[in-house]
């Protein structure tokens, strides 16, 4: 997915709310704006947004002096969902079909994203949305998908989220690979906050290669690039990666909350919505689809 | 009223805003972006916000071509606001306060204001906004200062919302001056808008002087600066306006709906409130405040 003209100043906008995280001195602040507008000229409507996220966060972490402005609340939001775990497995245990209600839950947990909703009651929220019906639903191809599969690349998104991952990967028979950040960016998930969330013991941890908040393939690692050529199942989480791989060129399925116009729009869907897409549907498989 | 830090991103959007009511040319629109971002690291922390709203209109006439990009939305908003004045008189004629019911009339006519709210339907919110509770209530005190007024600095804000000023202005009885921004800027009202909006024979219009998107006072003529000294009651529409004037050292009658969480937290209000409030209630008016 290509950036919007309207995503210039969402990047100011998030650069403030994550330098906020640092930092209450309206000087530095306003540095890190300066910065990041001296960016714009330089940043062509082509690129791919996660790709710009990565340069305005490290601008914040460069001029906010800490590199790593979303540590206590990743903290807090992974604590959080570690107490609703048990509730979590036990909604999964009474449902119908397991493995729908766990990928749903999956998405639910996209709302832990302090990046975009600064205050969200998890508690309140989780439950609600995940008997909420999706706006886009292949849900029953996902699991069919999953039934048959040797391998499945799942990347991760945001920390606190992982826990709702962990209860979907638990579900899942096949060797699961849980692609994560490959440093802190964002509230997004590291190699640290998975082992922290539970998930060091049901998956292979793999940093992506990209300090990106989204899986850019062309900053990937080879490592990463082969899992995601030959992986019999993709499943990526949240809009950074939806950004960064909407546009690649193998089927995936995408799980998230659209919560910007522009991501909502290029879905087709109201801000706001659960979405569990596969793309590519009916691409060629047998194709080679990189180099 | 001193920008906040949150204002910057704001500054982006509004210049997307207001260029593509000019152009749907993606080139031009990111050189009107990249421009605007080229103004940020100017901008102090400190600046009063219609000053930069002005800085980053010029750069959108400028580079979007045309001196007027509200033109076509300001013809539409006065023609629409136009078809509901014998409703308005109606409205305030049959009800139990004329004046008051005028003023809440022409607070509701805020709403009037493209540069916020890109679509918006007149029809259908107008009379239920003018029946809502004002979040400050200086209606009171406001319809006293005029019935003993006998002169009125009347400083107007949106097309289409000056023939709500209209229906009040005719309420008073006082001599009204009613002022208008020097040359286009957003939709604000011009001595032309003022004339088309019926104003011309209700009261004398003048220019403020200020080519920004409020009245700001070290931009306004002399004239304006004198008749703002010494008028008995002054009324100032909208968010511009407040902006500029709410650290004036005069009693003014704020009428406005906030729109913005930085104007709505500087009102003490909710966004999207209505208000009418009067500022320096008890300052000393024997006191110079110029010079």
């Amino acid at each position: 997915m290509k950036i919007s003209l309207d995503c210039y100043p969402c990047f100011l906008r998030q650069a403030l709310q994550a330098g906020r995280h640092v930092t209450a001195d309206e000087t530095r602040l306003k540095a890190v704006l300066d910065a990041v507008a001296g960016e714009i000229p330089r940043i062509p409507p082509g690129a791919a947004s996660p790709v710009i996220g990565g340069i305005v966060h490290r601008i914040v972490r460069e001029i906010a002096g800490d590199d790593d402005p979303y540590r206590r609340v990743k903290a807090e939001n992974l604590a959080e969902a570690r107490r609703h775990y048990p509730a979590m497995k036990d909604h999964v245990a009474r449902s119908e079909n397991p493995m729908a209600e766990a990928a749903h839950l999956a998405i639910a947990g996209n709302i832990i994203d302090s990046a975009v909703i600064p205050e969200c009651d998890i508690e309140r929220e989780i439950f609600s949305l995940a008997d909420r019906p999706l706006a886009v639903d292949d849900t029953q191809r996902l699991c069919e998908a999953l039934d048959g599969a040797s391998s499945v690349l799942y990347i991760g998104d945001n920390v606190g989220e992982t826990v709702f991952d962990r209860v979907f990967i638990e579900e899942i028979t096949a060797p699961v690979t849980y692609v994560v950040r490959d440093r802190p960016v964002l509230n997004d998930v590291t190699v640290q906050d998975a082992l922290d969330s539970g998930l060091g013991g049901l998956a292979r941890i793999l940093p992506s290669g990209s300090a990106s908040p989204g899986a850019v393939l062309p900053e990937c690692s080879d490592e990463f690039l082969d899992l995601f050529e030959k992986a019999d199942v993709v499943v990526s989480k949240g809009q950074g990666n939806y950004e960064a791989l909407s546009d690649a060129p193998r089927p995936i399925f995408f799980l998230l909350r659209a919560k910007c116009p522009v991501v909502a729009r290029d879905l087709g869907v109201e801000v706001g919505s659960l979405v569990l897409r596969e793309s590519h549907r009916d691409s060629d498989r047998s194709q080679p689809f990189f180099g």
